[in-house]
């Protein structure tokens, strides 16, 4: 993903819409842990059996929004229950995140568009 | 949304999930007329029917993922083809944006966390 787009086939496919606010007060320490956890988090997931992408972005005041693909509802109820995802869930909750939301929707429809003057 | 979260009925409902990277080189009045026409959407779309929320987020290299939530299929269909929606679109392909990809999905479970400590 050197561009942050997802390269998906054509629908359906699964989405994971993980909405997230960081804790307020961290350290250089807090954020190195944080970035190691979450390539982590990505590494295995691109491990797993129906895995198709992912794509995030998280902006300067902490608000993120990460949402990984897969092939299958079942894909997604596996991932979830991987016990290093569980753990470095469980460490997110203790350690980063203020408040999140988490949505598992079928995509349906999808449509793109490049400029192609760049 | 003050905190940047969607308030949302329980599942089912629809997302829109758009993933898009800004040009690299823009100007400051540039800025100000997307700053100006991501709230006139964001404003536009409240006023229709079936809408539900939206969570936004861009990061300092550009790439943003917008999702709004809407009761039904047909809700987002509506919205698509709203007149002066399609006008910031067509603005938007001109000079904003470097690619976009926009998946229409249908959640069926969601969960949320809050740090009760804070």
């Amino acid at each position: 993903m050197d561009d942050g787009f997802a390269r998906l086939p054509d629908p359906p496919y699964w989405a994971v819409i993980f909405s997230s606010r960081r804790r307020g007060r961290t350290t250089p320490a807090d954020d190195d842990a944080y970035r190691s956890a979450a390539a982590r988090m990505e590494q295995l997931a691109a491990g797993r059996p129906g895995y198709l992408g992912i794509e995030s972005t998280r902006d300067g005041e902490g608000l993120g929004i990460t949402v990984s693909y897969w092939d299958s509802s079942e894909a997604i109820r596996a991932w979830r229950a991987d016990a290093e995802h569980s753990l470095i869930r469980d460490r997110g909750r203790a350690d980063w995140y203020e408040h999140y939301e988490l949505r598992v929707a079928r995509v349906e429809r999808a449509y793109g568009w490049d400029d192609a003057r760049t």
